[in-house]
């Protein structure tokens, strides 16, 4: 299988000029090892002093939330939507979660002193039943464990004519959005707007809550087994999620009522556009439906990053 | 059982100098006869024309959104915490949800015409195997059903100083929340500030989305059995749900952003404070733990009444 290696997995932008790293074609399994979002430096938690030679601190620009890509698809052309099946994610035996003082939600409180930082935090990986991390678990501490659910936090094509930084871009290409539904057997769309549609994806977490409160949530290492088709000739207004049982329009906007307001409207707009569905019914379905979700992705404060929402509804409820 | 019967379940105020429509025991169960939001005129859709008839637009001031209280709960004291517990909710035969012309996100739209109303939709509710409508079906149209998901709008006690509408009141205190997880087998945690609580409760909804997102759900006429445990001498910094998996913190504030941030930073100190989880720990959870989930229950643009959000970790990471 084709695969980019983690030592070259290392771009920290967005930039249709880059060289593709890999072609494959529709269809074709293939892999990405990925680096973690602090560039391979943080493996263990007695770092945190050193808190500003993190490559994510220490270079100008700085190296953080690395991608491995582009990949170049046979066929795309300017103008395609892009399905991205998300095949397999195999995160490392362990991940990281850090704060520097002063930073986050909490990181100028008076009340919250202790988590003002610095510190690092290593979340040990075990792994589950399949043999590896993919259905593992993570250990906050040596009580308390959860589940692990690794899912990609920056995946995106090439910018039509925007260079963007890995770390803060985000468009109707995709970029570094946060949601913990990007996992496996998620369908991914994004917007081509180039040859070959030009692919990067990074920034793993073995797992990470709604809102990833402070910005960085277990954020490790892995593998990224990936296979793409070609939607001829389509555009949507932003990234979607095709789920097994359900689809999500996902949005990245501030405030985030109005991130909120988008992502609901385009849900609305995808199910009568694909699904047949009247306008009327639609919207009833945004305000009556008990199992319609808004989903807060990622709601993090750093630069001029926006947050990111998803509304989901089960298919169930589109077949006619 | 005692009741409030639906003729008198129409106050539309929080007030503190209600004379009590019902006395009850600590842990005496008692049913509330709710009428709808609608305060009971919305029988059929084609009462849609008429809409400045209703109820809820011909009085000044408005007659929307009946609650049935004051209910006195012996025992209680100002300073006190009272425990709802929501035993039974079951709702009529039948809901509505309307729209009036320019009112509602997408009101004033002109790509979105057709739903700019005036329209009144009526939801046929099926009961299901209780017998009851408790676990029976809602009917969008004839292809389209699902569960019915009964929950309480609005619930309070009397504020301390203020005498608040019914319709957009929302405090400590509770008031029209809309909350999709106010419903059987929920705790309600309210402040109280008068001798015997005052406790009021109204405006059922069947089902609602997440965000209630043109601000009329499956309005409904309910029977709602409900019992009360106090807690002494303890304040909260706004509602708390305990459901039978998670607890769940609620915050009701614009922006929304900054709803969910202390909606967050609540469930924080309520986990630090009661479940003795380390400060740091209980950051880490809010960002790292895939089961952390934020809910957007209600962003309706009504008057000032603030978005109400929930910060939910299920209870199994906070035994040790």
């Amino acid at each position: 299988m084709k695969r980019i290696v983690r030592a070259n997995a290392l771009e920290y932008e967005f930039d249709f000029r880059h060289k593709p790293k890999l072609h494959v074609s529709e269809g074709e399994s293939f892999v990405i090892e990925t680096e973690d979002a602090g560039s391979g430096y943080i493996r263990s938690a007695d770092v945190a002093p050193k808190i500003d030679d993190f490559p994510t601190r220490k270079f100008t620009p700085p190296k953080g939330n690395p991608v491995g890509g582009p990949v170049f698809i046979d066929g795309v052309e300017p103008g395609d939507l892009l399905e991205v099946n998300i095949e397999k994610i195999v995160v490392d035996d362990q991940g990281f979660t850090n704060i520097r003082p002063g930073v986050g939600p909490l990181g100028d409180s008076y009340k919250w002193q202790s988590v003002r930082g610095p510190f690092v935090k290593i979340i040990k990986h075990e792994i589950g039943p399949s043999g590896t991390t993919r259905d593992g678990k993570g250990f906050l501490n040596d009580k308390i464990s959860w589940d692990l659910k690794p899912m990609i936090g920056t995946i995106a094509t090439a910018p039509e004519r925007e260079v963007e930084t890995s770390a803060i871009g985000q468009g109707p290409w995709g970029g570094n959005l946060d949601v913990r539904d990007m996992k496996e057997k998620t369908k991914c769309y994004l917007n081509c707007y180039h040859k070959g549609g030009l692919l990067y994806v990074g920034d793993v977490h073995a797992s990470q809550g709604d809102t990833e409160f402070y910005g960085t949530a277990d954020e490790t290492r892995s593998e990224v087994t990936l296979s793409c088709k070609i939607i001829k000739n389509k555009r949507i207004p932003f990234v979607r999620l095709e789920k097994e049982e359900s689809i999500i329009s996902l949005y990245s906007y501030r405030p985030l009522e109005d991130a909120v307001e988008s992502a609901i409207v385009n849900l609305m707009e995808w199910m009568v556009t694909e699904y047949e569905i009247d306008e009327k019914d639609a919207y009833m379905h945004m305000c009556l439906n008990p199992d319609f979700r808004v989903n807060v992705y990622q709601m993090v404060r750093l630069g001029n990053l926006e947050y990111t929402v998803g509304a989901e509804i089960p298919k169930k409820y589109l077949r006619h």
